[in-house]
């Protein structure tokens, strides 16, 4: 165990903290409540990036951008949208500083906004007044763009990834003819986000319905896949929005439908962010530090020389360098680290913490063999291998190793998923932390009150839920399917 | 000509926001000075993006990313770099909205910040008061960060692309043990500008040192790369700074060298932006709409179809189909259009319009004789191809495009680039638009002098000068090399 790393089970916050810092994905700024993403951090971020964005296009999606600010104006258009996200912002109010007559750099009051602009929390107001001005016949629809953006919401107690002031993320925004084909766009792209989330990030999610009381401010019926994280609470980790016609109505935006009325547009919006990485740490990593899925490793193996003299020095290195040829020549991301003012056994605890999948060392008695050592980052099993399967071994290793951590964390959701029928046993489970599946009555008053009584919310009524007579858990009335009930983040 | 588009030679600023609005590239937006850039002007900046990052990375860099926000008194930490920048500039004041008594939206007062937070006109500042928490020593330098991003700048009076409140550039910044490595970063970045504006926006730039007056606020020295619209006028296309210790003094960025001693970082910052989809405009654009050079275009080749019935239709595009995996298996960009909702006379002038390098068209004659139409952007030239052809001629017109559109800009900036002795001849040459070449006596005063009676300014002293004894043409002071004048924008 890493000392400079507090143990998970002793304080999973310092923990995760301890990770980020330690593994050098990200920090507090200097300005409150902004981090700082680092190059090993915004490296994943990148792999995420490309992903995802092959996803997009492959579907027929395009990427586009809209301005960073939002008249004031534009958030009072959508009623329930306003009282969601225009409440903790940042606020433009002035466009130039000056000095005084000390010489202070100072706000030039004269030079005050007639209307304040919002730092955009969100782009469904100004992209649905640029959408007026794009869409007028159905030959116009569908319109299927994304934007990879900056977004800020204002955050009293923020939180490395997974609650800051800015933070990155991409939003979609599409528009079409016809309210089922809106709606067949919002389940597409949940898809697509659960795909993603489980195949690349190698985290297992439940896909399902936002209650109203949880729904984003502006939407019809709000989709979300939601993971578990180690600690027993839940992650959202996407969303997917129908938001029906009222966007479309807020900024009236009509078009000539095939029987040539006018109608207005249906649309979805959706969005994934940073947060995954929080994600990805809170879900797999261990007390040595970050575990990364391959897919996503910005170096998916570390090659790492031990030498005692020049000789030794060089002759490994130079079978080190035909490994990484060889690595590269199948597409594997490698770090070759023949730095000589760290000795091995630092770098060795440097890549565990940063979570390489496979680290490869060779010494002088290796050298000798035809041989390397092989340590595999989620198990940390070491063995010799021969220099000619070396390629097949970590290749064999990586795509083993993507799959054992989504098995890994499957089981652990499965372990930690319980289905209660008494509210004794449903406060019992929840305070174990974990999914609980429970009848509910339906009704916001209901969860509102268990959430009060016991801090967990209702994180979806799952896609796949059986239909099965039950009484609420709090209530006793007739449901006839089962939520999952959570504390989370 | 387009009947959408005015005349270049009618009307050159009009031509150019023509071209923009007409391409679907960008429109100006709601918000006052923000533009949106549509998917199309969108794909290109991807185009450039996906070029530059791979320079960048293999020149060693890593992207990372910093905050959007600048606490106010970071600015006035480095002297001159405030007054170039902190002047116009969006200022966050407030963090909360609420509603009024009357139900209105309006900003709370008791939100309001302690420190006012400027949104980043550039992040020297918020980056190296960043760096100093990640510099000890030379063992952690060199810092090789870059960072795609958005900024803003309060401009009064904007111009899609070339001048708006907020755009988007890539900025690097490093840091270095040594004043000769940070200097050697600074003209290795401007090496790397020049060659993909060059190669990859196949427009030709000259490399220069920017005099004192025309520097980056807060840098040593100012390295530029220029380049000749069809008008006449310069554009900066992008700028490598050395920044000496300037910020590092700043910030107080000190790191042990190799002799243990105490010392301040040395560093260097550069940026491109969007700026340059203006510039690839201005440089290879004709009356019919957009040229862009093959290595940036969205789709490199477009099939459109031609038919009178359904049989016809059905065999066409079958054969189009064979043809677009031909070609996408070379890793040509192609778009197919098949909608019947538009005639084909529309689409011509549509891809014209966007400035697609080899449209392909066939009708049911080149069907029955196996081959189809082909038409280059640049030229116009139309050709007849037979289909086993196809692939071997898009490749080499897609080649010679490239090659030829640098040879048709280089050419005119050949034409409009002007030696002159005397301030009469400067003044006319000045005024009949291009670069001109000028002795010059050093001054900031001279410069001042010349820009007052003529507009044009000094673009850069160029690398590539060649030591000649002259005089100023304005003072008739010694001079030993000319300089850049023009007009700008």
């Amino acid at each position: 165990m890493s000392k400079k790393i507090t143990s998970k089970s002793k304080d999973f916050s310092k923990w995760y903290n301890d990770i980020i810092i330690n593994a050098d994905l990200a920090e507090n700024s200097g300005v409150r409540g902004c981090m700082v993403i680092k190059p090993y951090g915004f490296a994943i971020w990148e792999e995420m990036k490309k992903v995802l964005d092959k996803m997009f296009k492959d579907s027929g999606h395009v990427n586009a951008y809209f301005p960073l600010f939002i008249p004031k104006s534009f958030f009072s258009k959508e009623a329930s949208h306003v009282d969601g996200f225009a409440k903790e912002c940042a606020i433009v109010t002035h466009y130039r500083l000056k000095n005084d007559d000390s010489g202070q750099v100072i706000v030039d009051q004269d030079a005050k906004l007639e209307e304040e602009l919002i730092v955009r929390p969100t782009s469904e107001t100004i992209i649905w007044d640029t959408y007026r001005r794009w869409i007028k016949s159905y030959r116009d629809l569908p319109l299927l763009i994304n934007q990879w953006a900056n977004v800020v919401r204002w955050e009293m107690r923020t939180r490395l990834f997974l609650r800051t002031s800015e933070f990155l993320w991409q939003e979609g925004h599409t528009a079409h003819e016809t309210n089922l084909e809106a709606i067949e766009e919002t389940k597409n792209i949940l898809a697509i986000y659960k795909q993603f989330i489980e195949n690349t990030l190698a985290i297992p999610v439940v896909d399902g319905l936002k209650t109203e009381s949880e729904k984003f401010a502006g939407a019809v019926d709000t989709y979300c896949v939601e993971a578990l994280m180690q600690d027993g609470k839940a992650l959202q980790a996407g969303t997917s929005h129908f938001l029906g016609q009222n966007f479309a109505k807020a900024f009236d935006v009509k078009f000539a439908n095939r029987n040539g009325e006018l109608e207005h547009v249906w649309a979805s919006s959706w969005g994934v962010s940073t947060r995954l990485i929080g994600a990805l740490v809170m879900t797999h990593s261990d007390d040595f530090g970050l575990v990364l899925p391959p897919e996503l490793a910005p170096y998916q193996a570390v090659l790492i020389p031990i030498y005692h003299n020049d000789d030794e020095r060089t002759s490994i290195i130079s079978e080190m360098k035909k490994i990484a040829k060889q690595l590269r020549d199948l597409n594997i991301r490698v770090k070759e680290d023949y730095q000589d003012s760290r000795k091995p056994g630092w770098k060795f605890s440097q890549y565990e913490m940063k979570g390489v999948p496979i680290r490869i060392a060779m010494g002088p008695r290796d050298m000798a063999n035809q041989t390397v050592e092989m340590l595999r980052r989620d198990t940390l099993d070491k063995k010799t291998v021969t220099l000619d399967s070396i390629t097949d071994n970590v290749l064999k290793n990586l795509e083993d190793m993507q799959k054992k951590l989504y098995v890994k964390a499957n089981k652990f959701r499965k372990n930690n998923t319980y289905s209660v029928d008494t509210f004794d046993d449903f406060k019992e489970k929840i305070n174990l932390g974990g999914f609980v599946l429970a009848h509910w009555d339906g009704t916001s008053e209901t969860e509102e009150q268990i959430k009060k009584i016991t801090k967990a919310t209702i994180r979806c009524i799952p896609i796949d839920s059986t239909q099965e007579d039950g009484q609420c858990v709090l209530t006793g009335k007739p449901s006839d399917k089962r939520v999952i009930f959570a504390k989370s983040y």
